[in-house]
C-alpha cells in the first residue's frame, strides 16, 4: 500500500506568484497533483473539460452539494465553484500530494472539516514588491491595482490563520521550500500512526524472543 | 536582527544512529549549534570541558537548578545530567537551531515548558535492523542487546508524543530529511508573526497611499 499523500492548500495575494510556483512545483517533481475544481461557468475557448475545469450544469452541481461530493464550494459572480472529493481522495490515495490553490474563505472552511490539511499562504517579500508586480504585468489599470491592494489588504488580517507563511521572493528557492514543507509533513508522527505501530509490535516480538 | 533559531530535540533508540546523523548534520550545514550537557561526573580521558561537557561540582549543579539556569536535568547512576540553559539561548538568538540530543522523559519536561520546541523521534526502519545494529557493532555481549531492546520496546510506547518520525535508512537521505523538517519549521506562521505584521502594516500604507 502507497502511503497516502498530504492534501495542501496553498492561497495568497494576487500578484504573488502563486501560479507560477504551482507551475515549477508540478514540472520539477512528479509527485503532485493539482486539484481540477468543478464550476457551472461556461468553458472559454481553449479550455478542456477535466484538463481545466469539470464543466456542470447548475443542477449537476447542485446534486452534487447534496450529495456531500464536493469538499468545499463558493458562489462567485453568479456561477458556482468547488472542489470534487472524489478526485481528490483518489490521488492522495494514489501517494501524491494534492494541492487546492483556493482562497482564503475556502481555506478555513476546508481546515474545520478536514484536520490534517495543511495550510500555506504564499506572499512577495514585501507590499511594495506586491505592489511593483502588479504594475508590472502591465495588463491593468491603476484603479484594478488599487483595488487588489486593498483586497490584500483585508486577507493580511488572515496570514496566521495558515500554518506555514512562504516568502516567494526567488522562485527556484521558493519552489524548492515548498517542496520541502510537503516532504516534512509526511514525516509527521500522525502520518506515521502505522508505521509506528509496527515498530512497536516488531521490537515486542524481538525482544520476547531475545 | 537575526531570525531566532529552532529549538530542535532528537531521541530514538539506542543503535538508530543518531550520534552519526547529528556529526553529519553538523559537517554538512553551518546553522546548527548541538547543545553542551553540564555534569557532575568527572571528565573522561581526552574529554574537554566546553566541548564533551561543561564538568560542574554537585554544589554548583544544584545551584544551577536552584537559580532556574537549566532547561531540564536528570540524574543517571549518581551523576547529575542537564542543559543549561544560558548556551542554548545565545545560540537560538544568534539565529542557529539547537539541538539537544536527550531522552524520553527530559524530552517530555521541555515540551511542557517550551511550546515550540520541535521533537524528532530517529529510527532505524525496522525492529530487525536494530537488531543488526546492535548486533553490528561487536562491542556488546547479548545479554546488552537484549536489555537495549527491552529499553526500546519502552521507549516505542512513546515514539507518538514526538512531532516527527525519522527512519534512518540511508545516512545520506535522513540527514537531509532532518535539516529539511527543521528548515520547514522556520516556515511556521506562528515563528514568522513579525514578517506578518510588518507585510500587513506596509499593505495598510500602500493601499491608502494608493
Amino acid at each position: 500500500m502507497k502511503k497516502r499523500g498530504v492534501l495542501v492548500i496553498v492561497s495568497g495575494f494576487s500578484g504573488a506568484g502563486k501560479g507560477t510556483v504551482m507551475k515549477g512545483l508540478m514540472e520539477k517533481y512528479d509527485d503532485y497533483a493539482l486539484s481540477i475544481s468543478a464550476t457551472t461557468r461556461a468553458p472559454r475557448e481553449g479550455e478542456i473539460n477535466g484538463v481545466h475545469y469539470f464543466y456542470k450544469t447548475v443542477e449537476e452541481f447542485e446534486k452534487m452539494i447534496e450529495q456531500n461530493e464536493l469538499i468545499e464550494y463558493a458562489q462567485y459572480v453568479g456561477n458556482y465553484y468547488g472542489t470534487p472529493r472524489e478526485y481528490v481522495e483518489t490521488q492522495l490515495d494514489a501517494g501524491k500530494n494534492v494541492i487546492l490553490e483556493i482562497e482564503l474563505q475556502g481555506a478555513m472552511k476546508v481546515k474545520e472539516l478536514i484536520k490534517d490539511v495543511v495550510l500555506i499562504f504564499i506572499t512577495p517579500p514585501s507590499a511594495a514588491e506586491l505592489k511593483a508586480r502588479l504594475v508590472g504585468r502591465g495588463t491593468e489599470d491603476m484603479d484594478t491595482i488599487n483595488a487588489r491592494l486593498s483586497r490584500a489588504v483585508e486577507e493580511s488580517v488572515f496570514m496566521d490563520k495558515y500554518d506555514y507563511l512562504l516568502i516567494n521572493d526567488k522562485l527556484d528557492v521558493c519552489i524548492d521550500e515548498l517542496h520541502g514543507i510537503i516532504q516534512s509533513e509526511r514525516s509527521k508522527a500522525d502520518r506515521n500512526v502505522e508505521t509506528i505501530n509496527i515498530i512497536r509490535e516488531d521490537l515486542k516480538v524481538f525482544s520476547e524472543r531475545g
